[in-house]
């Protein structure tokens, strides 16, 4: 036997397929926000999206190191006391998962099966990454900046450290940080402890959680997470291009009272509050729609003004009076670059897709 | 439309039925403990398994009340702080959902669709259950406590606070509490926020969460969570016996490293050091033995000492030695009424169902 046989390529769900056994186990260990936590600005510990490539690494802040390499003319380890004492800053970030709403495609992706609730809000507190890069002597010639992370694992028959890069440009962004604290405590293990990178506005797979090492490069970083996962394509084979900057997308509360088993919703006659949450990592949003008949008619929402913190979501309200009936709830965020789609937008990955979520609410005048 | 319409009857799958699109739904929200977390005695905040009926209440502890009543001489009403000033013990608790492994069993009942992971343990602080019965002067004639929470829902056509309720000696258990602390720390939403059921030893189902009224009842409690759901049926109809105290379980952290997609664990040849957690809720565990040939042969662990944790698990070692091949692990605990079933023990519910987990393991000499 040989890893081949037990790592096998990605594939696409066959048209009747149900979600299947590593799909499940996927779920099973990680996990999205339920929606009605878009009640907080700061996602309570423990709601936060959670998305693992391999298992939670057992490290200990006493004896752990990062190592800065690669082209610099001081390679340099550092303790997390030294990364503690340096320059310190807190940054508000809505995060994503560049595969959340996959599980809604048809033809499915097989991975992760996220619906819609692959996100979370969180105060990350640590050094931006250019006061760390600056003492090594940066070589002129650098493109890139590669992140090593301590989970180990294998993917397609490729075992790994899982890794990805950075433009150098993009990665000494005053806000891109080397982060230590999540809401104001230390990283809790399953959120990268003792350290991770924060990228503020791109999918989760840029914040490389568990970091051990940090390496600059004078090439395009061509590992399996930059150059074979994460890219959008129609064919298996294509390069793609790569999944960056998370594309704006607007949440609803789920209005009312659930059905245990199949969720829909139920709400009384009457004035109904709706409300939720708006983010885009490409620019900010300037709008939110929400419509109550699945996307035929919208309605402007009210959405809260900027209040200083760029990278995370916004609120937005709208009060809906029901009547009787049935309805299929939406919402589309607007960013400086386009609406949120009404139809799915296709790719092998399921990456980056921002079709509107929908929501079946049922308007009962009595049980 | 009427609730009926919405909320309909339970039931249990196809034979080749996969994983239906409602199960993803209550398996993107709820979530289970990766089983690497068992290297902790107290499962880090956010890893510990969750399971919410309806939606996660939005509770203000400042102005939320606990009520006292029933059959009892003094009702009374209780605010947070109130409750905080009385007696406080602390009580670690290992919880399991009594649907654990329901998704492994054939057919398999439609609900929340868990693997083996629906665990995790916690140390809870509150004021026991009798302190805040007492000066209400329970009637003599009581039989049983009926715990309501603030979530509601609808549930195969039944619109409901979720409650449920304790005969009355259990109640009285000194390690029966009201618990508003979880790991020191104020409850989560997610966890009960403001104050919780604490039944050591008891599935998930019978810990209330946001606990909003405790009633004295005189008769057995006919609630749709006591009488409906949480039973052991065969057959739909049945009365079915009541689901209780956790049966037995052992599991294994899967050892190696993990292929991201199929979840499947890859050691090296040579020392693999095993090692898990094991428990029972209604006596305490004797014993642990572990599999490598998927139960034809098993070797005995060596189990932790009791640590005076009486209702936590209890940490398990073994080291076995890996040649090439390929192995199915497993584990399975002993108390004092009996092992682990290796083969499925199966009700229409997927309650307490502690068959023996199985960790395909291949042993690669390289890649």
């Amino acid at each position: 036997m040989r890893l081949d046989d037990i790592s096998t390529p990605g594939r696409v769900a066959d048209p009747d397929e149900g979600i299947t056994g590593p799909e499940l186990a996927l779920a099973a260990r990680n996990h999205g926000m339920p929606l009605e936590a878009m009640r907080y600005d700061l996602t309570p510990p423990g709601l936060h999206y959670l998305l693992i490539h391999y298992d939670i690494p057992y490290l200990d802040g006493r004896t752990w190191r990062l190592a800065v390499g690669g082209s610099v003319r001081r390679p340099r380890t550092l303790t997390l006391t030294a990364l503690q004492r340096l320059p310190q800053r807190t940054v508000r970030v809505t995060m994503e998962c560049a595969g959340n709403g996959r599980a809604r495609l048809s033809p499915r992706p097989i991975s992760q099966p996220w619906l819609v609730e692959a996100v979370g809000t969180a105060e990350w507190t640590g050094v931006p990454l250019r006061y760390v890069l600056a003492p090594s002597q940066v070589d002129p010639a650098a493109a890139e900046v590669v992140f090593t992370g301590a989970d180990h694992g294998v993917e397609r028959g490729v075992e790994q450290d899982y890794q990805r890069s950075l433009p150098l440009a993009e990665a000494c962004d005053d806000d891109v940080l080397l982060a230590y604290a999540m809401n104001g405590l230390p990283l809790a293990p399953q959120h990268g402890y003792p350290l991770r990178l924060i990228a503020p506005g791109w999918y989760g797979m840029a914040h490389v959680k568990w970091l051990t090492s940090i390496d600059v490069v004078t090439e395009p970083f061509t590992g399996f997470q930059q150059a074979e996962a994460y890219r959008l394509r129609q064919e298996a084979g294509e390069p793609g291009a790569p999944v960056t900057r998370i594309v704006p997308r607007a949440l609803v509360v789920p209005p009312g009272f659930p059905d245990f088993m199949s969720r829909a919703r139920i709400v009384r006659p009457g004035p109904v509050p709706l409300a939720g949450r708006a983010w885009s990592g490409r620019s900010p949003v300037t709008a939110v729609e929400v419509s109550v008949d699945g996307g035929q008619s919208w309605m402007a929402a009210e959405l809260d003004p900027p209040d200083g913190h760029r990278w995370a979501w916004r609120r937005w309200r709208l009060e809906w009076t029901a009547e009787p009936g049935s309805y299929v709830l939406t919402a589309r965020a607007t960013d400086a670059e386009g609406s949120q789609p009404t139809g799915q937008v296709w790719n092998r990955g399921g990456f980056a897709n921002n079709a509107v979520q929908e929501i079946p609410v049922s308007c009962l005048a009595g049980p």
